[in-house]
């Protein structure tokens, strides 16, 4: 057992923080007033994104996320293992808006990668692949849907059906991340292809591209007001008769619920990463901002409740990122399938260390901890949706215990 | 003791509540498809909240919070008690967005309102009390400042400067609820006339209509990304070098803390009343859904966890309303002053126990909960603000908890 | 809706708060010494407690719990409403060791009084209802078994069979509070005497003397090491084809499951309004301990995580108090049925409220906090038994989860 | 980074798993039927230890705790580092009143014996560490005071006086773990030698044969009604005129904070690890009891608040496993100093967690959890006091918070 990073995360480390330094943290306000430039072109990504990804590339710092190449020539990823991987993550969540699209580690887009380096053909990967692990294009993945409790695969509602060389796609999605962009090219979508087959053969996925007809992007969706224009928004989309080359279906027919149980493992500890690192960057000013106020004559670092806050905050970080970095080490070295309860874990247990973290530090900041003035209320409403993404809380808790018990019972 | 409400409560209860299910609930889409009209001009209050003024006051459910006339003329409050008011706040609580300016209960023009009637010249209140009991205009209090602790009025560093027959104002105020609104036509503002005086008697309030030169609205706030455009938004406003007649200050140089004091103690209670009526209308909305949604094969209102938050949201709902309902009975029987432990109870408890049922009600909606198609996201975010607006709950409990000790040890 | 005191209540309420400083608070220290004494007979009652006894007698401060005389004659209970009860059993509540049998208004005898008072025949109410009103018997409770979750009743095992004009008892009970004590005569005992009714009418309740052949006592069971010998512990008592006459039993074959409803309902409320008292006296303990203590160069008073707890124990007692008195009007004007949801409610809220309290001022006692040398150690063991008793607040919260979803959608 | 334990841990795992299975489990009915043997000898020790020591010892699991043998000869220890004994302390926790004593590991031996190694003359090992390595005798750690708040040590009142050849010891203690066991032969005394000595140089540590003349054992405190019989109790011990060779003072006069400080980061380690073991095996027993118990129809662990309990359960011992793990690790790499900001977070997580995990298994067992039939409640109460002994959190947090905040902006 040995709590210390390897030579090469250490080396990795360094530079990204160096990074961070001379190009991320200075490029905050830069988005920030782009954003707010009523000139924009609504859903357009900021430019100052695209000039910190060609620094980022030029650094080497590309693709850091891609821990198995999948035999995909060499540029293409880091090569790293997940546990290489979470510490730089966790580096990039400190600035979460503009780290990771400069990385080209943000999602949706990590896991979509990840799923067509996995699961997509030559042809696939060829069209799809590689302009998204070159940065040219962005994606979405369509699976949430707005009539069902989606965290339950088998209520989706939404059709694929082949016809001829074709599939024809009907349903209606929502929060689809990162869809709004008009740099967001291609869909993953999932549906089902045989209602009649048994619950977990069902489902199918396929590549839709944005721009086919009957797509329709309806509106952007917002999380606590905010439309989260930075990345793309949440889409939602309605697809009318879409028609599609029976080429673009991932896999097989049926094996849509396997190829999303295989994203959501990494894409859980990829959020989890980032998720350290706004706690870690959320404790920082909280420090440096009761260190500054002064109410009542003193302060309010000298207050015993907000000392409270700080103390906790730290020893709750402390636990999170060991479990997250466990998880990502089981998963270097038993696979997803072997870390299955770990991943839970994080999934159940940091964010809701790290809202109760971001809620102390907006308490900090009186009003400005609510406003546009700091990027903390955007950061909470951000990691709450975490709660409920990709499954609630609940559910993740019920199946994790009926591990443990059958565990302690035979 | 007694927990039943008396006759005149009742026959408002029924009357309000009627008013409710005939006007105000089928004006909820409205609102937002007013709010979300591309053509509206910024800021404006929607059209369907001027057509519920109307009705609400044609049936006598008008300035109802007046709760004391000070002498004024019949028709311009229900002269209720704060106890027969409260379980009418509640009710507007209900619909928070538009039950409360159709009754012309809204904040902060409810607070000003009081604060010119018990405080305000003869010619202040037929200049901008009669107008607002009138429900023609709408108004602003400008405590708040960015650079401070606002909490500790002693901090306060808005200068208001004697100059002849004039005062002149300089500061910087942010968070001035309702003032981006062109309808808002009067702010009363919070400085120092006197930065020598003994430390409650260097401040003053003075009335500074919207329009005079020297006031500059910079920005609307946000509060975890709402602008909060239906009821005028939070504005950033600069004051430089404005000049107002001297008639304009409010009652007497170095009277602002004691004002405020007044001021803030039904403030608080009027807030806590409606929030109340939040948490019901959260709880409705989390059990209709949790009947309806489906998942894993049953609906959600059969999983355990489900139940547990709905019989919590119930049990806690119980104890905050009497609270709250306590302390009105106090401040009607001894005093503001008497009610000063209770009023910061409620302050403390209320936001916290109702930003619980607003995150289970949340979580039992899942995407749907963080969007703009429930009203929850926005609910949550308007009460989140109250866990800091108008003193931290950190402050009222260090104030509180010194009181307690004093009673045991005095 | 009035929040004061009536006269009646006033009045016996200062007549108790002199009783406490007179006679209860002096003999606490003697109760803790009568009880080390180790020539004491083990499980006796303490002297002190007879002789308290005596002068609350005298005082007319005797059965004050007694609220419904159901026709009995006048000496026998104060005929108060539980809303004048309430701040009554609050007050014995501070000295919860003493000032309850002090005035006969202890449980289980409480409770068991209430049934033989409503279910009892003639002959049932002179040989035990008597004795037990004068305080010259105690009398125990026998429902929980050690091998069933006896929250839900139709679990119990114990058989009550009919043989000729007897009954013959054959089960195992255990936590019977109250049955170690020598003084305790009579046993209420529930079992099933015709397993093959519908489930609620399976279970009947009968009179077993505490020294019929065949009752043996096992042992003591304690809570948290304490064996609660001030009040006749918690017996493990087997039941062994125990003989008794046909008339001791109570009501009808078939009628236990609704008698036993019918004595939880008033049952649950004494525990409650007592356990106010607990933390209001918890409270006191700690003000004057942060007050004296000094550690780091100032009185613990000063810490602000310390003032933190009061104000929250303070606000949460404010509020747990008015649910248990709404509670009890409730009781008064719509009967324990229609009180149903809201003796749910206080049995949920009031002993996890006084346990944070307890468990606020155990930290802030340090070590004699959870010695023999305060009283906190042994009250928290008390009031945790309470969220278990009587069926834990799981099942309890389950079925008011219930109730409030049919009221949004009945 | 790597989470697998080495070779040399994970083959003393094996083994001590092993001595669990064989000796220690079926240990415990015996342990519980000689401590209510109502024949035994007060505060002796049950047989059932001695025997497990002896078994212990012939299989090698001896004084494993022993980190640094300080050139000690090579028997006396296993030589183990912090982080290699940190799984098998664990395992140790899932028996906690049977193996740490059987494996010579228990505290607060462990702790006096490291001191003893460390800062012990030739003489003093020779005449207390040997037979405490070789587990004929025990010993108490005498620092806490009942007139003080003993976590500011500045506070300790007892005197230590040079008086010739000897010191003189006055002063009362207590809670001195260990002392009320016959078996317990010397006490290592806490007092101030010089009150005039700067803060941290008043203090003096000193050998006090627990028969010398002066010494009183007065009583045994107790932990929630426990008096922790089986591991000598918690002794008030008063020291009046009590005389000792000077030889006995330990180190230098004005050492004893440096020393306290040297022992209590290790002691609270030792704690924490075995306190996970504590909360494992707490987890274990509820997913038991709730499999095999029935309530309404189905078992307990099929109800979804229970499930989330188990859940919670497991995801929050990972956590801190890990963090204590961690903690270990530092020790062992950077020292004791260089990894004061985790044990400090260990002290103050690993309690709290075992805590919540414990109330949640006493309440899954009802009646049970809180008696003597199961060990739950006791091992809470044991728990309980790992919040205050040795510093209460809060002083802790403080500490913690300042250091954190000085990171941010030294």
């Amino acid at each position: 057992m040995d709590f210390s990073y390897d030579a090469r995360t250490e080396e990795l480390r360094g530079r990204l923080l160096a990074f961070m330094d001379e190009f991320v943290y200075p490029a905050e306000p830069v988005l920030a007033a782009q954003l707010a430039d009523p000139a924009r072109e609504p859903w357009t990504v900021p430019a100052v994104i695209g000039e910190l990804k060609a620094a980022a590339r030029a650094r080497g710092l590309w693709n850091l996320f891609f821990v198995d190449k999948h035999g995909l020539p060499g540029e293409e990823g880091a090569g790293l293992t997940n546990l290489q991987y979470a510490p730089l993550a966790e580096i990039t969540g400190r600035s979460v808006l503009l780290a990771p699209p400069a990385l080209n580690c943000a999602a949706p887009d990590t896991g979509n990668m990840e799923l067509l380096a996995q699961f997509g053909s030559e042809e696939q990967k060829k069209q799809w692949l590689e302009p998204l692990l070159a940065g040219e294009i962005r994606s979405a993945f369509a699976m949430t849907e707005p009539d069902v409790a989606s965290s339950d695969a088998t209520n989706i509602t939404t059709r694929i059906e082949r016809d001829g060389d074709e599939y024809v796609v009907n349903g209606r999605k929502w929060y689809i991340t990162g869809a709004m962009n008009p740099d967001c090219r291609i869909l993953i979508v999932m549906g089902k292809t045989d209602p009649d087959a048994p619950a977990h053969r069902q489902q199918s996925m396929i590549l839709v591209p944005r721009d086919t007809p009957g797509v329709t992007v309806v509106r952007g969706m917002t999380v606590f007001g905010y439309p989260d224009e930075d990345h793309g928004g949440h889409a939602e989309i309605l697809f009318e008769d879409v028609r599609v080359p029976a080429g673009h279906l991932i896999g097989e027919e049926g094996s849509g619920f396997a190829i999303a149980q295989a994203r959501l493992g990494p894409g859980r500890i990829h959020h989890c990463m980032r998720a350290i690192g706004v706690a870690e960057r959320a404790l920082e000013l909280m420090c440096r901002r009761v260190v500054e106020r002064v109410a009542f004559g003193r302060p309010l670092a000298e207050q015993g409740v907000v000392q409270d806050w700080i103390a906790e905050a730290r020893v709750r970080i402390e636990q999170a990122r060991l479990l997250v970095l466990k998880t990502a080490w089981l998963m270097d070295t038993v696979g997803n399938r072997g870390a299955h309860t770990e991943i839970q874990a994080i999934k159940i247990a940091v964010p809701a260390t790290v809202e109760w973290i971001l809620d102390k530090a907006v308490q900090a900041h009186g009003a400005a901890g609510v406003s546009q003035d700091t990027a903390l209320a955007q950061l909470w409403a951000g990691n709450r949706t975490l709660r409920l993404a990709d499954g609630p809380d609940e559910v993740h808790k019920r199946s994790l215990a009926r591990r443990e018990l059958k565990r302690h019972l035979g």
